[in-house]
């Protein structure tokens, strides 16, 4: 404990913790599913809805900008990513981004009927590469490998790898330089879920040369629960790109209400439909806070947080299911358990939040902007006296509930 | 005036008007749009932010089911639409919407290839078909017809229509019951684009045999800004219409994580991503206080608003867009003028809302449950005024800006 007083000591994103606003008594390890309320956004959301909503009505599409939102927040987003100003929008959800990217790049390899995935990827992509592909026809099919085996399964048949950067429940870390090279010399495209990496790895999408990408914005970016999500599209891609998801937001003019299809140049032409303002207004406080921050300061602290909690976990006997090497994690430790569900429940029940990942994932996500290392020095010392004196096995911990 | 004064008084509508923040020295118009804001709403939004994201956190998934929202809110819905509950879900945007639903019916009807929609159909219905028929090809055809030759343009090759109870411009409203009827005869199914009246006009899906629908929730459902929208499917197809915007929500069971997509029995197979919840929670304040309302009491002050308004603006000179007869017409009234664009500018100057649609579509939409006959008799007086004295032509009102 001695030393996490230390470590917070000199911890320069340790003011930080103030902007949020954190249940007492609560240690919150589940910023990777769910990120914590910033201080701001409460009175942000007063004004969107009782001002411009309430006030100024339909004005507000132009006079409070909300029009603009999905592109400004897009660009905002760019510097997290490494990626140019125009080439991220936010818009609908990861899943249906996931939808929209790969379907609107498979034409850019007319030859090639194979998307590429990882088996270990979060199912919702994989699920919606499964719904393209029986909407397609045509042979397309989803080819699902090990992560070690990827760089095997290129051949001149893939036309689209789909990957997550972080996985979601090992937390183990994909180099993106690497690979997307890796699939562009096997004459692929690659697309990257950056659902667990945006907002707590610094990302370089256009020195790796990434054609593709999509992301959350209600884990570290802290927009609220179902915030929307957010795609990349590459400049070299963006002119060759056409949406197939073609909503009257990605029109060239949206408000010339033709009856023909033209996409709007640039990112724009990925909006679909009507924007949730709310939820959207309430990701930007989250980005906004999040840029006050530096990345690489954030990386630093997220992997010491990580090291920490691993050499505080050795002596409990749990196994270790993520990298044990820093370098090679996103923010989250993942430790397995036969016994997994009913001892998160136990942990959650003494206000120490982490999450389980079937079969026997214990998981926890550490926020850099919010988690300090007192409170990992504190949730081991809880989870140490659970399993010292075995007050997880009770009846109430072992029923199931759905978490998300 | 009189006569108005008259009408308010008599109105047992009236006390609705006390439950919505409206602005003071604005007649607002435009509900058709974008929907006023309930006075309960920013309490409820402030709990969700502060309270269920900022305090519960991950757990309110269950807690505060969030979890539960999309189906809770869409049984609320059966009752303005005359669903049963299980048939409509709350979820993604109308034109997302429109693309699952098309996607998912279209193998109910596999040797058939043509879609057939009305030609004045709100853009993006149409647009959302054009790349869904870009992305199927095998000689898959959108079939445009003007409205009073539908029944005609019926054959064995039209697969399913799509189609808007009420004209977006005109106000124009068409009978689900008998063109239904007329679909099924020829063998096609048909998918209802509920935006301009759901909530103001009473629905009967279950009696009329409504195979599929859509709507908006940030209209007369007062949901807010870019509210999420709702799909509806009937009972007798639910088990054989499968998802193909397949996300991990639509799961048979979204936590286990499996690789493989099943989806779930019922109405939830048709959600996708996660939910963006503070738009979704506010939408339910504003059915929730829509439900304490009687829809057909709503339909006749909707009526009677429209009649009055027309009545009032016989003398100006504006040609009539919309059917002159109530039973015919949604919940706007519609005038055509060549200076359409300018003259609305003006009156948004002096604090009537209204909107414009290209070219020449001035556009009043009548929500019942906070529009006045008052406020109608003195938009017209301003709007007499106004072409009186000609303050409709200066530079600043011919000045075009996007508005939706």
């Amino acid at each position: 404990m001695q030393e996490a007083t230390l470590c917070d000591a000199q911890d320069g994103l340790a003011p930080f913790r103030e902007k949020f606003m954190l249940p007492a008594g609560m240690i919150y390890l589940d910023g990777n599913s769910l990120g914590a309320l910033p201080k701001a956004t409460p009175a942000r959301l007063q004004q969107v809805i009782t001002q411009e909503w309430g006030q100024d009505l339909i004005q507000s599409w132009n006079k409070h900008q909300w029009l603009d939102a999905p592109l400004r927040i897009g660009d905002k987003l760019t510097r997290l990513l490494g990626a140019r100003p125009g080439e991220v929008v936010v818009a609908d959800s990861t899943s249906i981004n996931i939808f929209k990217l790969l379907s609107a790049a498979l034409p850019l390899r007319p030859e090639r009927r194979v998307i590429l995935a990882d088996s270990e990827s979060f199912p919702t992509d994989l699920y919606m590469v499964q719904g393209l592909i029986q909407l397609l026809g045509q042979d397309y099919r989803l080819r699902l490998v090990a992560t070690e085996a990827l760089s095997h399964a290129l051949n001149d048949e893939v036309a689209l790898v789909l990957l997550s950067q972080v996985n979601y429940k090992t937390g183990a870390l994909l180099d993106i330089a690497q690979i997307t090279t890796q699939a562009h010399d096997a004459g692929a495209l690659i697309v990257w879920d950056l659902a667990h990496s945006c907002g707590v790895i610094p990302l370089e999408l256009t020195a790796w040369n990434v054609d593709f990408a999509v992301g959350c914005g209600y884990k570290y970016l802290n927009g609220g629960p179902g915030a929307p999500a957010f795609l990349y599209v590459a400049h070299t891609h963006q002119a060759t790109v056409q949406p197939l998801l073609s909503g009257w937001l990605g029109h060239v003019e949206p408000f010339s209400f033709v009856t023909e299809y033209h996409p709007a140049p640039g990112i724009r032409r990925h909006l679909c439909g009507t924007p949730p303002i709310l939820s959207l207004l309430a990701l930007e406080c989250g980005v906004d806070l999040l840029l006050e921050a530096d990345l690489h300061a954030i990386r630093e602290k997220s992997m010491a947080l990580g090291d920490f909690f691993i050499a505080q976990m050795t002596p409990l006997g749990f196994s270790l299911a993520s990298p044990r090497n820093a370098e090679d994690r996103g923010s989250q430790v993942a430790f397995r358990h036969p016994q997994g569900y009913a001892i998160i429940q136990a942990l959650i029940a003494e206000g120490v939040i982490g999450d389980f990942r079937a079969p026997d994932i214990l998981r926890f996500g550490f926020a850099p902007l919010y988690v300090s290392f007192s409170d990992v020095a504190q949730s081991v010392a809880i989870l140490h006296d659970i399993m010292a004196t075995g007050r997880w096995d009770q009846p109430a911990f072992h029923q199931r509930q759905t978490v998300t």
